[in-house]
């Protein structure tokens, strides 16, 4: 490899993101089942050799590219209290899994993690680092006085999105902006009554 | 079809039976990819073109077998309060998707939903009916005094397992008997709190 080649801007680079791109895009139009790296080539526009060597097949890329997808620069919502941050949060998250456009790629990247262990692994540490994004929610809530000491700020951010995800993918329900303030304040009242507490 | 035929015990109800347990039994060990009809014809004994003929495919063949799964005999725990009915009911949740021998079926069909839409009608009306058995867990609450009239008793059950799917299947992090207690103890006290009083 040579400096040309290494340095942000080059053509190493710019092929790493058309990869990762072109393997989002494919997993939002077609699925897990389509990604191939043939497809990945195709729409990307780099020589399958050149992925097969670096990421050689749809585990690798479907890894890579929700790594990648882990250092946006999506932050948690700051409205100034603990149940207006959770209703922003869930009414994002009821938003992005439901508008066409938006909605494909979550869905295909949770399909995958069935079929694949490296999607799992992959699917995992991007929700741990949102996970650790929200954090911030309970922590601000803490220092507010809206709730206790020891709050598990983790376990609230869950408890807030479980229900939009268990409608949508488990039991296969509707959810819109009622679902999402329900859940959100669900999570509130339950944090608020020491319900998230640490177990130690 | 004669009488012979038609007679639970007879041939053609024997055959039904056997399709679909061949179904389930091929979805748990293979997944929905390897469900075909072939496969099912081979596992049950039934010839191919009978099982064409009533299911028509995969997909036919998953809506069957989960139709039939919710005509079982389960009944929620009865246990004399809330907090225990809703933790015996997540920890045989969390029992029945982690337990070798019992995980792979429900994770089988639960990922096959994202793949065919007769799946995940199928999967919806499963759930419906279970959330239906377990709305007695609120409507007993209430009667006790637990809980305040007007809860919505499904959303109760909802709140309970939603965390554990969404452990399992989504953010792809372990769970167990002290989840299920937690998911149990923070529905029961949103629900004592009214978090799930019906919005009218």
């Amino acid at each position: 490899m040579t400096a040309a080649t290494r340095r942000p801007g080059g053509r190493t680079e710019r092929n790493r993101a058309a990869v990762l791109r072109a393997t989002l895009s494919v997993l939002a139009e077609q699925g897990f089942a389509a990604l191939t790296v043939e497809a990945v080539a195709e729409r990307s526009d780099v020589h399958r050799t050149t992925i097969y060597r670096r990421w050689g097949s749809a585990d690798g890329l479907i890894a890579a590219a929700l790594a990648e997808s882990s250092t946006d620069a999506w932050q948690p919502p700051d409205t100034g209290s603990l149940e207006s941050d959770l209703r922003e949060l869930t009414r994002e998250l009821v938003r992005g899994l439901t508008s066409p456009g938006d909605a494909e790629l979550p869905s295909a990247v949770i399909s995958a993690a069935f079929q694949s262990e490296r999607a799992a692994q992959a699917l995992r540490e991007f929700y741990a680092e949102r996970h650790r994004r929200c954090a911030v929610i309970a922590e601000r809530a803490v220092e507010r006085g809206e709730l206790p000491q020891g709050t598990d700020e983790v376990e609230i951010v869950r408890a807030a999105c479980a229900p939009i995800f268990y409608r949508l993918f488990i039991s296969r329900e509707p959810v819109d902006a009622g679902v999402a303030d329900a859940a959100a304040a669900t999570a509130a009242v339950a944090a608020r009554a020491g319900a998230f507490r640490r177990r130690d």
